[in-house]
């Protein structure tokens, strides 16, 4: 059983490094992106669309050459932990989800995504063991066609400096940039050498 | 010269693996995150905020502990090329931006970073060279407090099935999950085998 290109512990160890622990979220969502690539035509690339900013983003990041830098994943995030790989050029691609029919087979990761328990009172051992032999099996899938607004790269137009905080900004967003029209997520700052 | 705990080489390499190609976006950022690091006290773990979705986010990825699926980096997207790292506990932390005046002295990153010219008419390897050179010299600081919404990590509370779609979601989102709400990405969908 593999992950991509990985046995089960390489993908392990990999996402200790990058995301900072083997979490059971990233570790369902490697089995998840691992699915789709296998039912989608190889040879060709595909942007991702993850509707949870929960661990789900870091499998693809992990396991396609999708990135949040490099724009190729968007993160919509709708609460629901499913992703589509599609094709940029027309918006058809698959889609995969976790099943609530049949995650009720698997006791401890019905649990978990149900946040049935808390956190200390999961049996993390037996959690992976069941991911592990679960694979994409709690999951079903959906040949999806991507609205045409997500598919249009929104394109940031020129760059401007803006008069109050004097930092480049796209010129688009107005006469000032976000952060000075409200948006700002600093309560104060302060310049320092 | 380093950026974190690589040579500009490998960080490069390391840049080209992830983001699929050396883009300036992220070997500015690069120096961004390492010129950020150098003047927080060392040995505690913060959290990220990066006020563009472009590059940068890839270099914070890269470079801290904070990724977009463990919740430790957000974007929030005021298309500033600048981030923060911060002290979750108390919000301080120190943010680092381009700087238009120190930039204006570096021809080829002015002209990449306002969009001056046409990426075919750009010299993709002075752009390099001077970004190397430059460094977070481009750069200013500031010490910031981060607004306390930001900080709480809100949590999701509860999980429902949505009688709609029949997938997990966040109860409190109401009594649909958001994509049943209308936020869908999808023009349509159909059940695959």
């Amino acid at each position: 059983m593999k992950v991509g290109p990985y046995s089960i512990e390489a993908f392990c160890e990999l996402v200790r490094t990058f995301h900072g622990y083997p979490a059971p979220g990233v570790m369902l969502g490697g089995f998840m992106v691992d699915a789709v690539l296998r039912k989608l035509p190889g040879g060709r690339l595909y942007d991702a669309l993850c509707e949870t900013a929960r661990c789900l983003p870091d499998a693809i990041q992990l396991l396609t050459p999708c990135t949040v830098g490099n724009g190729w994943l968007k993160v919509i995030n709708l609460g629901r932990f499913a992703l589509a790989l599609y094709d940029k050029s027309n918006g058809q691609g698959i889609r995969v989800f976790v099943d609530s029919e049949k995650i009720s087979r698997w006791r401890e990761i019905h649990d978990w995504y149900y946040k049935v328990k808390k956190k200390a009172e999961q049996d993390g051992e037996r959690l992976f063991e069941e991911i592990k032999t679960a694979g994409a099996g709690v999951c079903s899938f959906e040949a999806v066609q991507v609205k045409r607004g997500i598919l249009d790269n929104e394109s940031r137009g020129g760059m401007a400096t803006c008069p109050e905080c004097a930092e480049g900004y796209p010129s688009r967003d107005g006469a000032l940039c976000l952060a000075c029209q409200g948006e700002s997520p600093y309560a104060h700052k302060q310049r320092s050498p």
